[in-house]
């Protein structure tokens, strides 16, 4: 997607080996005239497709997943919820175990149960895709209600982390708007722009 | 705001004396549409007054920030980020402590220094006003960056809570979409509908 790739290119840049900076629009200040883009973009990729609601995680794929859903006419969004302890007690929620490899760190994500019916089509949106860990949580918490993973929709993958590919392996409909291939001294390499998205 | 009163009336319920439940439409699954109506009602209640960017704090504050700044034309949002704990050896943010009283607990809001410049108009814009503890933050982090606080624009006030009314006796225009009074078996109270929001 042009834009983004433009703001990336432009505002983006990259820290050591593996840290993509964009939180100059993306993820702390938000370039709200590029994230209706956003939404357009996802909303032409998964057109043909029947999606019933958008699906996120908090705090950052919240935008994103907003825009999406104006785009399909106004979907409804539900955004797990992150915790620091499991709520294995709490029958009314799906959860899912998530290993974030920047922090070190496991987190449990949830979601009301009845907010996620059976056989609900669900189009899985962030921000990042780097390791998967957020996306394959997400979609085992759709698993766990019975539901259809449609798509997995991200804003900026990591070419170089391994979630792409695995959560392809797996069988799921991954769309990048950009994909970032490396860091060379803080400049970030961006992958060629793909016809699909 | 009419489409949120009958929302919150005809969804949301109260839990005890003091909780505030409508996660099925305001905080958790979000209906895109009536967040976009929100968006509009805020955009409608500061129309007089010069905005430069919406401000608000993680994760719940997100969606009606977004769909304000799209009323007002793709304004930039900022979304404040938690934390348990202090950042004050990063001279690259400002940051604000906020007691929360739901949790009994301290975090640390904060905010990168270069995303609120000096002088800006800023907005803030929060799915909820109980405490004020939140939007009291906010408004401190402005007052550091030497910006100003045009007003406060929350979706539901808890007027049975002291927040509201301590903003407005320090001063700031608080608009609030829905007022709850009370709960009762369950079944929220609302405050009539003001002609001002």
């Amino acid at each position: 997607m042009k834009e983004l790739r433009d703001a990336i290119l432009k505002q983006g840049f990259g820290i050591g080996h593996d840290i993509v900076k964009v939180d100059m629009f993306l993820n702390h200040r938000l370039d709200i005239a590029l994230l209706t883009n956003i939404g357009q973009a996802f909303q032409e990729a998964f057109a043909g497709q029947q999606v019933d609601m958008i699906l996120t995680i908090e705090a950052s794929g919240i935008a994103a997943a907003i825009t999406t859903a104006q785009a399909f006419g106004n979907l409804p969004v539900i955004f797990a919820k992150k915790s620091k302890t499991t709520s294995t007690i709490n029958r009314d929620v799906y959860e899912a175990k998530v290993f974030s490899f920047t922090h070190n760190t496991e987190n449990y994500i949830r979601i009301a149960k009845s907010y996620l019916p059976a056989n609900a089509n669900v189009l899985i949106i962030d921000d990042f895709l780097a390791n998967g860990e957020a996306a394959e949580g997400l979609a085992e918490i759709v698993r766990q209600a019975g539901a259809n993973v449609v798509g997995i929709g991200v804003c900026i993958e990591k070419g170089f982390q391994a979630g792409g590919q695995k959560l392809r392996n797996e069988g799921y409909r991954v769309v990048s708007l950009a994909t970032v291939t490396g860091i060379e001294n803080g400049k970030l390499m961006l992958a060629e722009e793909k016809t699909d998205a």
